[in-house]
């Protein structure tokens, strides 16, 4: 946790990156990833910060003591308790800081071992915490139309799983299909531009020379981010205002 | 919480039914369906347990200090953790208590609101902590030959959109699709038989007449579980030892 204020990046094209990073081992393989990330990107001149989840004992669940002045005292509707926490400058710390966070940087990476072909509970906390209602998304202002249009998101995971265990015809079927709720759900509904994920696969059985080389691999997807065709998204102008098919 | 010893079904055919409940708002349209869920089996002769995660304040984050007694003091995997800590018997005592409810149930129902197509982080926490890896899966126990192979899961859950929203050509695709990483990539993995989840739309906008109807069908659906096809899931004889495909 930090009271900094947010760097300034240091050229004129350097962007603002923030790493939400969540790990329970600070040693782990998803830690070198994200140093890799810090160091990467710094070097061509971005401003990075990052949010250890783990390391700041990131709260993980979205609840009442959230809200302490309620427009609803006697109902919790997160969403609506979002949306005015926010308007009303009464949203806590931590959700503030990190929302900040969020709203200052033009690319957001999520730094992660893969738990259940989904993130670790504290990082879906920051999910249903951080993106609130009302800012990043609210009414039809989703997808294309989402609050944090402009913004381009990364998934960089590790998982245990051999590559083609998660592709096409493999056991699990294609990865970016287990991820849909995070890159469709959550990073393109609030209107970013979603990167295809950067995934080290079967990280606990491999050499160490297997590891060094994906850090290298990861170094390159870095450096060529700019460059790489953002997934599919749902553009709302097919819908009419019920959200029903157009023609 | 509770220390009481599991509860026996009133009649032979009564299953063991745990209802995992997930909702901030204790009066919530998702808690009216559980009561109508215990209610239901109860009245067919269930035996019925609820772990209310958040009336029971449950820790949604596994973490280091879930495991007091190392394996590997130096070096975090949580699934090797998980295994020496569930075969060492030096379980925190909600995780036992939780995984004990579990492997007591035939039948194990997922009770939450749509949290950015997917459970909300305290329920993310228990899949995460829970699902002990040795017990619940673990080398090629998984799908068919999983760990919890004859129980049965179902999500059983509330959203806003509406139900052409979630459907196919819908803004967001199919609600099933967005629900992979818990039907198949969690409940299926470990081998329960996984029934279509019980969805009900568009809950903060509709009339209580309408929320009655959804009570309804509730009611009936869960009277003729028994009956439904449970889902599609991989089947390991199809793959060799490395889960490469056959033939």
């Amino acid at each position: 946790m930090t009271d900094d204020p947010l760097p300034k990046p240091a050229t004129p094209d350097g962007r603002r990156v923030l790493i939400v990073h969540a790990h329970p081992e600070p040693r782990s393989f998803t830690a070198a990833m994200r140093d890799v990330a810090v160091e990467t990107l710094r070097a061509r001149g971005d401003a990075v910060v990052i949010s250890d989840l783990y390391a700041d004992g990131f709260d993980a669940v979205v609840k009442a003591a959230d809200f302490p002045e309620r427009r609803d005292p006697d109902y919790l509707t997160v969403a609506l308790e979002q949306r005015h926490a926010d308007e009303s400058g009464t949203l806590p710390p931590d959700i503030r800081r990190e929302l900040d966070r969020l709203l200052w940087a033009d690319l957001v990476i999520f730094s992660f071992p893969l738990f259940w072909f989904s993130v670790p509970a504290i990082l879906k906390g920051w999910i249903d915490r951080v993106l609130v209602s009302g800012r990043c998304y609210g009414g039809r202002r989703f997808y294309d139309r989402g609050g944090l249009r402009g913004k381009t998101g990364l998934l960089a995971l590790t998982m245990g799983g051999r590559a083609h265990m998660v592709a096409s015809g493999g056991v699990h079927g294609p990865l970016e299909d287990m991820l849909r709720p995070l890159l469709q759900g959550t990073l393109g509904y609030v209107g970013m531009r979603v990167l295809p994920p950067f995934v080290a696969h079967h990280v606990p059985y491999i050499s160490d020379e297997a590891r060094r080389a994906i850090l290298a691999d990861y170094r390159a997807f870095l450096e060529t981010l700019d460059a790489l065709e953002p997934l599919p998204m749902p553009a709302l102008d097919a819908f009419d205002d019920q959200m029903r098919p157009l023609g």
